[in-house]
């Protein structure tokens, strides 16, 4: 698999950079189906228009090999250092003056060796343009995510029945891995977030030896993975019992989580999805409570382009998956987010998630 | 929990920042107490000699103010971007006019922040400066590690039962999987690299639905975390049987791993750790089935300072603990790794790791 003449398509596009640099991520596994690590050692794939190169550590030389990749590679071995690679990488590749980078991505490291070989070269934030590569989902891919959220839906089935009072929010969390793995799922797309009480309020809380109370929520913020792809799913239920209060703002959060999807309509910009969530949110009692925008893409990276966000004026495209996961957090009593994984489709909002909504007591 | 000062008394020792910024990972859960994710919301610590500052996006407020530390905050809202913060920030701290940041961490979004606020700003990596802050570890620290460990190692025991002919790469990562939480780690470090037959000879491959065979070579890398510790073991078995080539090139590795840990001596420096290891491996007939250096430093991350690679002058402190995992990988047949987590302590090298090295078949 070499997808990379799709980035060559772009920068030809685009003509805002002459080459662009690729670093271990989904970028990257999306181009040449390689998973590789991002640590100390750089590794970058590097495009022009016509031509492109890796610089990989030696050590992933037969990792690369299995990729059938036909390109030029510079390796470098850790004894030697990785400097010299990017000197012999950007003379191969001639003539470099602009360099597109994925700027939530590239370190420190990376950019530091560009600058000794080209001290001028101008570095450009390239992540916008490079996010057309994923945004919207192919048929491949959305069989992926429909997996791996399924599998997720079963494993949170099994959970919720071991759950009762006076387990603890980490014993919780250690069933919800095991039963991923059983069901199938080849990683969990994330340490689990599994939070009880007031807890719940921390939109990424880290679960806890706390010990599950009558009438606490308990909010699971949690996915697996499958072929790379992740679902990212959260459903918060109260154990026992459920006062007014939560009720209440669990009704508020389901309402605007149902705005939320009636919105994803092709053509609908994201802006006026996230709006529409926030604005009923804000009209509620409980306006305070309001901490994040509406949700983000989905794929494989578990936060990736586009962002359902005030001010970000894209336009829905069908074979985007988006998540929409409002929430109200109060600090005093109970966090609440109700999170689905949604594709966009020519017609109408398809959610992935079919795990039940209604307000659950377990 | 607050270090910041720890940070403080780096700069004011080196003078060659007069800030530093540390991002989300290990140093700033380890200066703060802080779980805080890397993702799109940039996230940053400020410190001068005498000052400090965060720049939170708003929806970690309720986390950190769990921290109960005493701090300058500058939030920033989805809907508003996180620019302005920067500039608050900065304005807040007065004159800067130099940044050491975190090479290996910190990204062009955030680099890209600090120079719109300060276009002339002078970004030094300071890697190096920081690593003294967790390169050597006290006594909670080695606790956590061994306990990682020896968690890790019964997990290890208990999925060797479980492998025979017919089993896949991926059934066995799973079972290891969910016996490193039964056992109680926390956390797995990272997902397990589980290899078998000619798949082994990657040293960062990624399992598979391959079937165990007889004969076959089997490696796993891997470890559980406790406390935000880490282990990091590697074996490499035989199932049923070993062959000639097997042993020999599993005898020299054993034997490169002893000759790793024998030198991980206080005042040795960690060039000549690495040497005599690779040398060992250079003068046997495996020399061309070498791929990396020997080790690196093991704590909060699992790769950290002091790499254990020639060329590194650094002397072994008391304290320090580091991997010795030499490995030989021979693309036809197999590839052999046998990894141990050591701590330098002031008489000797002390393994953290117990779990036999006889070569075993199972």
């Amino acid at each position: 698999m070499n997808k990379i003449p799709l980035v060559q398509k772009i920068i030809s596009k685009n003509t805002d950079v002459d080459t662009v640099a690729i670093i271990p991520g989904s970028n990257f596994k999306y181009l040449t189906g390689g998973n590789f690590h991002l640590m100390e050692r750089p590794t970058v794939i590097l495009i022009t228009q016509n031509n492109s190169c890796f610089i990989l550590p030696s050590l992933e030389k037969n990792s690369f090999e299995e990729l059938n990749i036909d390109a030029k590679v510079f390796y470098w071995q850790d004894k030697d250092g990785y400097q010299d690679a990017f000197q012999k990488a950007f003379s191969y590749l001639g003539d470099v003056k602009s360099i597109g980078v994925e700027g939530q991505n590239i370190r420190f490291i990376e950019l530091d060796a560009f600058q000794k070989v080209i001290p001028n070269i101008d570095i450009i934030n390239y992540h916008k343009q490079l996010s057309s590569l994923r945004i919207t989902k192919k048929q491949d891919e959305v069989d992926s995510l429909k997996k791996a959220i399924h599998l997720s839906e079963k494993a949170l089935n099994d959970t919720i029945k071991f759950v009762s009072v006076g387990k603890t929010e980490l014993e919780i969390k250690n069933f919800l891995i095991k039963s991923l793995y059983d069901h199938g799922t080849h990683k969990i797309a994330f340490d689990p977030i599994v939070l009880a009480s007031t807890h719940s309020a921390l939109p990424h809380g880290h679960p806890s030896d706390y010990k599950i109370q009558h009438n606490d929520a308990l909010l699971f913020d949690f996915g697996g993975c499958v072929n790379g792809y992740n679902a990212d799913i959260t459903r918060t239920f109260f154990v026992g019992a459920v006062n007014d209060t939560q009720r209440k703002i669990y009704d508020t959060v389901l309402e605007a989580n149902r705005i939320g999807i009636e919105k994803c309509i092709k053509d609908n910009t994201l802006d006026l999805v996230d709006d529409s969530v926030l604005s009923f949110l804000e009209q509620s009692e409980f306006k305070e409570f309001i901490e994040h925008k509406t949700g983000h893409g989905l794929g494989l990276d578990i936060h990736e382009e586009p962002y359902v966000v005030r001010g970000n004026m894209q336009k829905l495209i069908p074979g985007m998956v988006v998540t929409i996961e409002p929430g109200l957090y109060d600090k005093k009593n109970c966090g609440v987010r109700i999170e689905d994984d949604v594709l966009i489709t020519e017609s109408k909002a398809l959610s992935l998630t079919n795990f039940t909504k209604e307000l659950t007591i377990i």
